[in-house]
């Protein structure tokens, strides 16, 4: 792979695989519960230098996984940030030792709701302990000593992710080198924890949730965790970008001297087969526990509501990165990020990326987006002497 | 009443109390269907002059009904649009004879999906026609002409409300004198149909909703309806509104080293109130068709999907007002209405109106907001010679 050039188009990693770890050391909660031992599973992209010194964390948002780039068997989509992270990406498997983790209390393989609880024998469920962003923090420590990692070259996530990294900065200020901090904010607000408490509404209205308890009656609250995903959705994505998508087409018929109900604009199907889709593939239990995660993330809470003096504690350099159509974590957000680190005195860039396709553009492929990747990740891998 | 001067600060109309009036004259719906009767009911304020001039037709938006003005007897809260209708106020019932209107298809008494369809003798239920705005219109024609009106002074109304009004300035150019188009639109754009299609998929995913037939088997999907109902309220206000209101305060407990839960926000204790108070209050069937005739509404379809061909028709005066932080029917939407009416050669005025308050902000004080009204109509009346 070191023979691609900068003028070769850049191509996925193709084939990878997950692997499993048993972390055998306890891990005591911010909720003062302590799980003894837990699962993750996670994926690794390019090499470990012999200086240890190329590591990247990912962290995924609400419903991402460990599966970021790449290819499995058979498959025909990749994983879901393999616009950035690949050979000659933004996050070039080049140059940098590449980890990605399924987190806990989410439902791709790593411990949380849908696994076993260890202490009864029977799967967690609703049981499954309250998590913040700090306990996924100190898992993916656990993980980096797994992996003989001493410090990462950064810690890069969008939403969610974003928020993770600045947790980093904070708990563990000499164990990253950077925070890539995408579309996040330092808390959410009054609206979007509004969405978010309607969607968990959604999930336990449904009749199949059993106040969490369905994997154990062989039942799934599908009709709920769907609308959950239908209200993430079109709030992730912008008015505009919905319009220029679908504008007001019909799926069929017209609606002027017409009898035949029901008559679909083509935003519903998509809606609806976006909701069923995700639902198929994700666990309710997990989505409220997530939820209530974002919901939580108060960054300065505990450094008496002032950002900056919670930054006074970070030692890493800061790259920031908003888009303009985002109204879930507008740049607003990014801004009084930005404004506390510079105060606080720190090293941070940050900027602002015209786009219309809402929260959900820090997903997708947007040249400028994946310029200031780039360029500040190459600087990085050069000083770092990587690869 | 006579006796109020502009000195005295405007008082509530006081004790008001609806009519009923059976519509004996077939009404044949845009989908098709004859009604051969219907019922509707009303309540008007202020008296009708001599030269039968000084009508104001008021017409209600998506959960709106025909009490917008003063109490009924026992209540403490007025109607809906009291802050606006009353003697003095911008609407002001010493000079004009207020009529508000509880439309087909909703459930405030007037002929909906809770009332008997006589030709089954059971109740319509989710077999109730599919409605359009100009059916709403059409029903209003009727009344009017049983209230022996030949012309309305306005048509005014916000939302929906409002797309009543253009439609009168088109189905009935000759019949209304001003279009009072408060935060509305020419049709939704595709999020808004995305937030419609959520909120009926709520409801009908309810198990109580027993694919429309609830009522026949005393049932009420009551969460869906109160699911749907929060969507709409959170989409309805703005991020700055619901900050302002309720930022991130818990209702009780901590969210840092607790082992408690749940732990509430106040915007959830609120949003969950105000879905359940609704869904006790509202129909499911009339929540799924008014959404369906908001999707459905589009002025210009008909017209080549020119506005401009459309406003053509129109011979009335035309006030338009937009609310800044209102992003379900932004201000771009007043714009394009205005822009449309100017190139058609109507005569316009269109106020933009500074407020935090989202789309609920034309159902809220605001004194601009209050102005803006107050001297058009003032000038109206002026000109109609009213009292």
């Amino acid at each position: 792979m070191a023979s691609l050039s900068l003028q070769t188009p850049a191509k996925s990693i193709g084939l990878v695989s997950p692997q499993k770890v048993l972390i055998d050391k306890p891990l005591t909660l911010a909720c003062g519960t302590v799980l003894p031992t837990h699962e993750l599973v996670f994926e690794t992209y390019g090499t470990l230098n012999s200086d240890k010194n190329n590591a990247i964390l990912i962290c995924h948002a609400l419903s991402g996984n460990h599966h970021a780039a790449g290819f499995y068997e058979g498959d025909s989509k990749p994983g879901w940030w393999d616009h950035y992270i690949g050979p000659g990406k933004a996050i070039d498997s080049d140059r940098f030792f590449i980890v990605s983790v399924n987190n806990i209390g989410s439902c791709f393989g790593s411990t949380g709701p849908t696994s076993t609880n260890p202490a009864t024998g029977r799967v967690w469920g609703a049981d499954f302990p309250s998590l913040r962003a700090r306990d996924w923090v100190e898992s993916q420590k656990l993980l980096m000593e797994h992996l003989a990692i001493e410090c990462w070259a950064a810690v890069i996530g969008g939403s969610l992710g974003g928020m993770q990294a600045m947790r980093w900065s904070l708990e563990h200020p000499d164990k990253l080198l950077n925070a890539v901090v995408i579309a996040s904010s330092m808390k959410l607000s009054a609206q979007n924890i509004a969405f978010n408490e309607i969607a968990r509404r959604a999930i336990k209205s449904d009749p199949n949730f059993c106040d969490g308890n369905y994997l154990q009656q062989n039942r799934a609250p599908l009709h709920g965790l769907a609308l959950a995903r239908m209200i993430g959705h079109v709030t992730y994505l912008s008015d505009e970008a919905l319009g220029k998508k679908f504008g007001r087409e019909l799926a069929s018929g017209d609606f002027i001297g017409s009898t035949e109900d029901p008559i679909e604009f083509q935003i519903e199907s998509y809606l609806n087969y976006q909701g069923d889709k995700f639902s198929s593939n994700f666990d309710a239990n997990s989505y409220i526990l997530i939820t209530k995660m974002l919901d939580y993330f108060d960054l300065s809470r505990e450094y008496g509501n002032s950002p900056v003096s919670a930054f006074e504690h970070a030692q890493c350099n800061f790259l920031l990165i908003s888009f303009s159509s985002d109204w879930r974590f507008s740049p607003k957000r990014s801004q009084e990020i930005t404004d506390a680190l510079i105060t606080a005195g720190k090293n941070v860039s940050y900027t602002a990326i015209e786009s219309n396709q809402g929260h959900d553009a820090f997903l997708l492929p947007n040249d400028r987006y994946q310029k200031t990747l780039s360029n500040y990740l190459r600087r990085l891998a050069d000083q770092l002497g990587a690869a």
